[in-house]
């Protein structure tokens, strides 16, 4: 649904969404899902409200859409910048830290949708929850890889990962293109905390 | 409007709000504060609209009441927390970590809310981020008397402070009292990877 991951995995283009998603998430992301009803995209978006139940077939299939094709391409973005990496634990962990903050900068209006999955039925959140338990596993890995190497310390691998996760993830309910920081220097420093956190100090603090 | 802070700061009793202002917080939680009508919290608690206006003045003065009561009361708590400890900066910071955490975990009711603010008057928002502002100084303070001191190695403390205060936000999103850890151990596991993101390793890794 998103676009595919460009060869460098550092560059966002503009996202291409359908009007209908681009519309749903607008929407989502002003009023809240709840709040949102099907007649307010298809207005939005000069559909009739038939024409949205016949491309996903419910608001929710919006949300799902919208939730499980973000994450998807988190996954693909992060594993290619994983790959990219040099076979150190540190390197590879530097670049999948700093894939996922740079998503969560060029993608907000997909990560904040993340606050909205309570409202998606068990069987699409266990979906969503699978695909977005990849990028916490390869992370989990690394950082296991890292601790066997000696290059990091880190008493709980699992809970250290989901801090680490949830604190960029974070990045998104705050970030502002007009504050200090762009993109990339955050994303760096991102890397650096990261990296003390796993008992590694960075390279150039 | 939260209960005061007990002598015990590690303590949480059951919360008591107003009949009202609890009403409106599982109402903004179940459906989000857009899709929740001042009749809805009305029907819920047993009261009429006029007398929810009257005690509020509007459902934003609903939302308000508890995003505000809410960051006092963990404010109060931190800075009891923070009081508390020996004069090191270590010690400090650990009781700043600990306190914040067990607050995501006890009272998710609240810290949820946060995802709402942007519903809020621009005013409204200034009012509530300079009462979180408190939060983050008072550990912003800690960091650089810890750098000061040597006990910490952070290159950009206003960026790590803020870091680790999302990523123990984030704990109230996906915390689950019937998970493997409870709020005292979890609060602890963070406190140690705090410790290691400021560069000072855990005492009992």
């Amino acid at each position: 649904m998103l676009e595919p991951v460009p060869e460098d995995w550092r560059r966002f283009d503009p996202v291409e969404l359908s009007p209908i998603l681009a519309g749903a998430a607008e929407a989502f992301h002003e009023q809240g899902y709840h709040a949102t009803s099907v007649r307010d995209i298809a207005n939005r978006v000069g559909l009739t409200v038939p024409a949205l139940y016949y491309h996903h077939g419910s608001k929710e299939g919006m949300l799902v859409a919208l939730l499980n094709g973000g994450v998807s391409h988190l996954y693909a973005r992060v594993r290619r910048a994983v790959d990219d990496a040099d076979p150190t634990p540190t390197a590879r962990f530097s670049n999948h830290i700093e894939a996922v903050t740079l998503f969560m900068v060029h993608r907000r209006q997909f990560a904040v949708l993340d606050s909205e999955i309570r409202a998606l039925s068990a069987a699409n959140r266990r979906t969503y929850a699978k695909l977005r338990k990849q990028v916490e596993d390869l992370l989990l890995s690394i950082v296991r890889d890292g601790v066997a190497t000696g290059e990091f310390v880190v008493a709980h691998p699992e809970d250290t990962v989901r801090a680490l996760l949830g604190m960029i993830q974070a990045v998104a309910t705050w970030y502002d293109p007009a504050g200090l920081l762009g993109p990339d220097q955050l994303a760096q420093r991102y890397v650096e905390i990261s990296l003390q956190a796993v008992g590694r100090r960075a390279q150039n603090p």
